[in-house]
């Protein structure tokens, strides 16, 4: 408020209001931070070994990893447009080498949740105020993973070839392997 | 300039500089960005197969993944301490459990220039307008890269137990594998 309140009384006082843009607000900044990677093949360990049990792991093929964090401020709808622009941004090589969407190639994905991706440097130790309440973050992973399986279900292209989507067990240790033939690495924050 | 004496103005008409930022001008934001992994072991192709010649790799044991990517207005001085945060932020588990850093625990390093993590999403795809030209972001690696080899060379520890540097060739296809027992995701950008 008071914030939106200055930046009036600056443009009122001739200032370009595309030229000024007010501090922002404790807590403020991305809110999603997702981490994308293109794999050939990947294993995640999403339960690990118990008295006499051994760990289990998940596998995917060819496709996308995404490894995803929400921090204070993250909502439903942030998380929804989130899982539509991981599944609709075009970074995946297709065979004739053209960059499409994972669901349209269409590839596994396999997503893994990621606190550390919440921290902040101060010194030589990593901070994590600004991560969401671990409850919070349940939720809104859990929300995420959902619009995958849903979408991955009722898409035929994905039914036919068999395309699947695996998820790392939220607040585990990711015990994990990949093959990549180019990880193209990219960040996107909301 | 413009944008210092527009601050100026706006502290002497009273308003708290504190609260008051320029806008970014163009190319400014994030100079370097770097993701670090924490593994077990990966490996990573330096040279791609060619006639009759087998691929090359090179390989590191347990240890520190770094990639990495320059943007436009990235400088010697900013990819020294880039490669200084890397070497000393404690994201490294030691045996007994804490956190040390790579260079502490000794661990291995794996550099990958990752030029792909400079690009903002546009609608469904990415843009990359703000990386720093081609030429520019090799002498910044080489350097990067030269300050690991240095410091690992010099650091007695690190010679006694036999850890290595190892990197990437820049504009290659980065072509590898890695094992984890949890990555434990970061993000550092200056």
């Amino acid at each position: 408020m008071e914030a939106t309140a200055q930046t009036d009384s600056l443009v009122e006082q001739g200032v370009s209001a595309t030229k000024v843009m007010v501090m922002e607000q404790p807590g403020e900044g991305p809110r999603v931070r997702m981490v994308l990677q293109q794999c050939m093949g990947a294993q995640l360990m999403v339960q690990p070994p118990d008295e006499g049990s051994p760990p289990q792991f998940v596998e995917i093929r060819r496709g996308l990893i995404i490894y995803i964090c929400f921090l204070r401020g993250a909502t439903k709808t942030l998380t929804e447009k989130m899982a539509r622009t991981a599944l609709t941004v075009r970074l995946s090589e297709s065979d004739d080498g053209k960059l499409v969407s994972v669901l349209d190639l269409p590839g596994d994905v396999l997503i893994i949740p990621q606190a550390t991706l919440g921290g902040t440097i101060k010194g030589k130790v990593m901070q994590y105020h600004k991560n969401i309440a671990k409850e919070e973050g349940l939720q809104l992973y859990s929300e995420f993973v959902s619009i995958f399986r849903k979408t991955y279900e009722r898409n035929d292209k994905c039914q036919t070839t068999g395309t699947v989507v695996r998820y790392g067990t939220y607040g585990n240790r990711q015990v994990f392997s990949c093959q990549t033939n180019g990880p193209y690495t990219h960040l996107i924050e909301m």
